[in-house]
């Protein structure tokens, strides 16, 4: 996922945007030439499942003729792509004897699909419990899913050929296709729930408020359903990572505070670069102070993002409750670290855990995930207010500025953003109230040091449409492979929302036999 | 709205598409040549807002910028167009001291909206008891809600411009335009309720599902949102208009099954066509005994649909029970009456209640309520399968087949339609199963003499998901103007509506109160 570029240095560091999942790739912005950094060491996970010999065993891969347009009926509109979908159907109790097993499908996000299929092992771990078939679906415009014959050249091209790659597309995509799907298998009767995390647990989320004839019910993890217009703090995402680092050390807190100045200070003097590089283990092609600076800020958001209790590979390779390992490395330095080195040590934790970089490369621009869409659905209609910093901010102050976005947007791809388009669409004003009487069967999953949980649903919106907190879990920590190290509490979150599916389906059951 | 031909006199005469609220417009089809004939002698509904003036105390005309595609983001998606709506704001309660009166609008259909605010006086009968501000809007394309500049040449010149007519974009219209409106008269917390009748009761309902943020209810009366692929016999249309006729009188069943052979054997002597002329009164420009049989059986259907208890003048001007009289005309003629005397005198109940018309025009291809877009509709989405013909019918045997449609539309707008988008889009097959576990406040009124209501839902589906049914009603007979020689049946629904819309808003206004 691309970041949307700011005008300052101290708003840069913070602007997290659209992330998600996912990472700050990549992508010079001409804009203030800041460039996130994502070393591209760290591409693949190291699950079971990472090798594609291991893959072949875990899911085949089809494709889906789909149409290019939903909801338009010029001759353009009717453009085919090819959707690609990963499907598991070993464990499937399937259809004989009138048994209708569940169909569990997630809702692909802005990337290549195969990442998260490898990165949701909650779900091959409770397929066996359900006999369920599990169906990765891939989201348009991303992985091997482009239109325009697949040509990524072609499809990004422009404004005209990224013009369909929109969240109502997709999730019109998905419902097209599960239903093609059932038919073919003759499955029409079997239950559908739908998963998904980040910005796929939000495509989760409105799939069954949109598409309830298609699935019975919805698991969103970490789903910033809310973090749209004025509904959430434009402050609270950089106030939850600040938090998270607070929670570790006041020392660790102010440290980092104080850095952003040392750092624009240091580079002012005479040989300064050549320190922070050296201090930073830059490679020689490239420093600037903006850059580094933003390099270092990414290292802290995408931490809070993963802070997983245990080891994990997901955007890279990290140690169990990362954050506190950055804050040792801060507050517990070795002897005669001065501060560069204490921060330098820190961001390691993200950025070269496995030890094996050599140096970095603040111009290394790859894109391992694919999630290079994402740019443009941040500048039509994924509008979401996350860098606001307060004085408290671990991150220098500023203010979420709409303006910048727009200027953005009209500079790269002379496009207007919709900003208030999915508020209109989806909802999300005074949710109790417009959902308590509507609507039933979703969960919203949220871990309260990930950054995003402030643009999450936090509480029960009604006796079906559920909240589960997890005060010290991440970014969709929920849906990861277990392992025997998971605290408790996570243990715990991963019942409940089996417990709540399987109170999803015996009702579905019980009306299915009725109507024969 | 216009008919959709068909190869066969037998299956024309019942292929009643898409007409709704409406009519059996004009326009020649090249196809088969028949035409369906629309008198342009009753386009004036005589009501009490039937002049100029008194429509002028009825509602304010506004306009609202809408955009033309809100679902996609290339250049073309950004065009707007004007979109009409009529305001009435006399009875309004408003907004002052924290009352939050409500809103209610109607979702306009294929067609001119002051044509269905002015058949649509329920809601201006009960916005005093409620206080309720009333918004009638019309839908993309018609009336004067032409894209394209309002250029309607333009905007129906081919496929690339009518692209934009969709169901879909028609509900994001609305959500939009209601958004804005409740922001710009500070009433955002008033709840709104939707309204439609026929293709605007569907809307209402669809919006209902879709937008739940925007509505708290929805009144979809005579929507017949199960009328697609399957899930409803195509013979039910005209199974309904036979039982409607039979219930009259075996005899008049019997003389109409009969007379589409009288009709075409009469023709085939010498002399046989001037003889038809003269029976039913048609004028000297043309004649055709394919597009004779086709006049006279849309009477027969539109009566069917409009079969209301009291004098009305919705499509035309009509006696109370028109069927009963048609009926009558056939079984008690006055001596000396020959068979197609009779039937001219049934069908003139129809075209000619007023007794103006001198002849009768079968090349008339007027529209006057401009519901000339639904043929375009019918060639993209709306495929409803209503003109299938069994042994027993009133009309000709004959069968539903989609390649008749489809070779209609590749011809007529070279479109491939797409049968099973609406299902997939709103769902429809086991709706008691899909929604009975989720949604809320929908009313589906159905008069089951309509012969759209074998599409309706006649079933309640949940609690607050409610089918009320008038077994003498017909389409959409409780949005009409309520008069004292209603029957008490009638008088009954529409009590039981307004209970219902006062049970939704009770506890929306209780859950307002606990959010402050």
């Amino acid at each position: 996922m691309q970041k949307i570029p700011h005008t300052k240095l101290n708003a840069t560091m913070n602007l997290i945007i659209f992330l998600f999942i996912t990472l700050y790739t990549s992508c010079v912005y001409s804009y203030n030439k800041i460039i996130p950094r994502f070393p591209s060491s760290i591409i693949h996970p190291e699950n079971p499942f990472s090798t594609s010999t291991s893959n072949n065993k875990l899911y085949k891969t089809k494709y889906f003729t789909q149409i290019l347009d939903h909801f338009n009926y010029n001759p353009q509109s009717y453009q085919t792509f090819q959707q690609r979908y990963l499907v598991n159907d070993k464990l499937w109790g399937g259809v004989a004897n009138s048994s209708n097993f569940p169909i569990f499908v997630y809702t692909g996000n802005e990337g290549d699909i195969e990442w998260f299929t490898q990165n949701t092992g909650f779900l091959f771990e409770i397929a066996p419990h359900f006999k369920a078939l599990l169906v990765f679906i891939e989201h348009r415009y991303y992985g091997k899913s482009i239109p325009y014959g697949g040509d990524k050249d072609v499809a990004y091209s422009n404004a005209s050929t990224l013009g369909y790659l929109s969240s109502e597309q997709a999730l019109a995509d998905y419902a097209t296709l599960i239903i093609d799907l059932k038919k073919n298998l003759t499955a029409i009767d079997c239950p559908v729930v739908v998963f998904g995390g980040s910005y796929g647990g939000m495509l989760a989320a409105w799939f069954r408020l949109k598409y309830p004839h298609v699935a019975i019910g919805a698991l969103a993890s970490s789903a910033p359903i809310l973090n749209f217009e004025n509904i959430t703090s434009p402050y609270s995402f950089n106030n939850i990572i600040t938090q998270d680092f607070r929670s570790e050390g006041e020392t660790c807190y102010k440290t980092i505070k104080r850095s952003w100045k040392l750092i624009e200070e240091t580079a002012k003097h005479p040989k300064g670069l050549e320190k922070l590089r050296k201090s930073f283990r830059i490679c020689k092609n490239y420093i600037n102070a903006e850059a580094l600076a933003n390099w270092i800020s990414t290292a802290y958001v995408y931490t809070a993002m993963t802070d997983y209790p245990t080891p994990s590979n997901f955007l890279n390779l990290m140690p169990a409750y990362p954050i506190k390992q950055m804050c040792k490395a801060i507050e517990d330095p070795r002897p005669g670290e001065d501060t560069l080195e204490k921060l330098y040590k820190s961001v390691n934790i993200y950025y070269n855990s496995s030890g094996n970089v050599k140096c970095f490369d603040l111009e290394d621009h790859s894109d391992p995930h694919g999630l290079g869409g994402w740019t443009w659905q941040a500048c039509t209609e994924m509008v979401m207010p996350t860098d606001g910093n307060n004085e408290d901010s671990i991150f220098p102050a500023s203010t979420w500025d709409y303006n910048d976005r727009r200027q953005y947007c009209k500079q790269n791809f002379n496009i207007e953003p919709r900003p208030n388009w999915i508020t209109t669409e989806f909802g999300g004003h005074n949710i109790e109230r417009s959902l308590g009487r509507f609507g039933s069967n979703i969960i919203f999953f949220n871990g309260l040091r990930d950054p995003w949980s402030g643009g999450g649903v936090l509480k029960n919106i009604s006796e079906s449409l559920i909240a589960i907190i997890a005060k010290e879990g991440a970014h969709h920590v929920d849906l990861r492979f277990s392992s025997n190290e998971d605290p408790e509490w996570l243990r715990d979150v991963r019942r409940q929302e089996i417990n709540i599916i399987k109170n999803w389906l015996s009702p579905y059951y019980k009306d299915l036999l009725e109507t024969f």
